[in-house]
């Protein structure tokens, strides 16, 4: 069933059955108040990894109890981290979420060989964005992890996010590369990448996705704006999936969702064999638990 | 009198008297619409450059009386920008307006040396943003010509930008150096950008502006993002002016205001001795006319 509204994916996460958590430095309130929301929502079933001592009175503090929940005592968040490896490694739990700690700590943590838990060839971040002013949900990519991809890791940060898509229920999603401009420009080293990797899509054949770029914001989502600069393509004012140029346009394109356009995101990191919840400290308490039911959703 | 909305712009633009505006290839439909509005509303005196005969058709088919405007007959672009840019050197105009050619053509004829047209070190796109979502405007640069500025280019743009909010009535512009994350990372190049370009800026002891980053747009846009993170500036929340850090994300940025945000602009490239007007088709009639007010305005 393809996810239409943000709102779905929680109803979505509850029809599938509540899936494991582990929870690496649970130790901060904001993530243990999505935690607690999302259990009393029945889509999880937390472990919490970190200080016990902090986790115990920050859940007294937030009127959340953990009597029946798994909570494994650590010192530091390298260990905090190692401990949430290992039970992924060990099939323990199905989804990863960061707590009190940096996400570098976190993230080499889960690349570390012994853990076998890299699935893709890189991790990337993706999000689902709901704006007011488009008529569907849009894929966003990549907003907080690759910072300067090649066209080698753009093709497999695409590849991730279209195998994420196709998990949520899209068919052939249609994949816009954004680029400041909707030609190749020599001068513009954007443009040059996405004729590249439009190239390698119609050259190999793959059927799972529609591809098309270089394409400007305005064409990507405006049908209107397309038609003006004579564009003829399927994706132009309707696509599934933007793929940003690089680490500052996705951060900037993420964001803008929220404090400009008024919209409601979810995201996780994907590439891995369970998916990552990253939230940021400043993520409303609907972006996390959304987030948290898009790692769930991913389960399938 | 600072500009509050780009309402605003139109009816300070009236208050300032009719300025000369030279449209180079001005055989464009949607130009010359844009054209009649600003006519119609009392803040332009054109003078139409371009094939006369095809100026004169689009013209009549709009009901746009150029009876008594001056049309100088060109036969190709390239003649239509070294004449338009002839008028300005000559000081026969304030402002110039791109028609029917390519940014380039008319962009080079503008820095040709013996014009003399260039008056700060570099030319940059400078725009204004009304959104929904923000509780002033908020200034855009740069989304358009400078595709991948290093810090010196970075200082000039911002300069531009400065001057232009001067014109308009600030007084000491909040400008945010945009990022994807707000600490100096050695592996994001933009915030190594961001680091050295607030130093320079703290030690010119240059007064017009108050400046800080990195921050990233949440941060720059919401105080309550910025509390979150524990960062402490008078920028951050109540920005006046966005730097991007290039040209993928500086065109994200602003069109994310129209096709995602809902909102309105207005846009001119700066740092020429007239404001240059290079509207794209696909803007609507009120970016259009808004752009050429606030030419107008930067007339002071």
């Amino acid at each position: 069933m393809l996810i239409q509204k943000l709102e779905n994916l929680l109803l979505n996460a509850t029809l599938l059955g509540r899936k494991k958590v582990v929870v690496a430095a649970a130790n901060d309130e904001s993530v243990l108040k999505a935690i607690k929301l999302a259990v009393e929502n029945e889509i999880i079933i937390p472990i919490l990894v970190g200080n016990s001592q902090e986790i115990n009175s920050i859940c007294q503090k937030i009127n959340f109890n953990i009597q029946n929940i798994e909570l494994i005592n650590t010192s530091t968040i390298e260990e905090s981290s190692e401990v949430s490896a290992n039970i992924l490694q060990n099939r323990q739990a199905d989804i990863l979420m960061k707590g009190q700690l940096p996400t570098a700590t976190l993230i080499k943590a889960v690349l570390k060989k012994e853990h076998d838990l890299l699935k893709n060839k890189l991790l990337s971040h993706f999000a689902l964005a709901q704006i007011p002013a488009y008529q569907k949900l849009i894929a966003i990519t990549d907003a907080a992890i690759n910072i300067k991809p090649d066209v080698a890791e753009k093709l497999e940060i695409i590849y991730n996010s279209v195998e994420s898509m196709l998990k949520l229920g899209y068919t052939r999603p249609k994949v816009a590369l954004i680029c400041p401009v909707e030609k190749e420009n020599l001068k513009i080293e954007s443009t040059i990448h996405a004729v590249a990797i439009k190239k390698h899509f119609i050259n190999s054949f793959i059927q799972n996705c529609i591809i098309d770029g270089p394409l400007a914001l305005d064409n990507a989502l405006s049908k209107k704006a397309a038609k003006h600069k004579n564009i003829d393509s399927e994706v132009a004012g309707d696509a599934d999936l933007l793929v940003a140029p690089n680490l500052d346009a996705g951060n900037i394109l993420y964001k803008s969702v929220t404090y400009m356009a008024g919209g409601e995101t979810a995201a996780v990191v994907v590439g891995a064999r369970v998916p990552i919840v990253l939230t940021s400290r400043s993520d409303s308490e609907m972006c996390k638990l959304y987030s948290i039911a898009l790692a769930v959703c991913m389960q399938v």
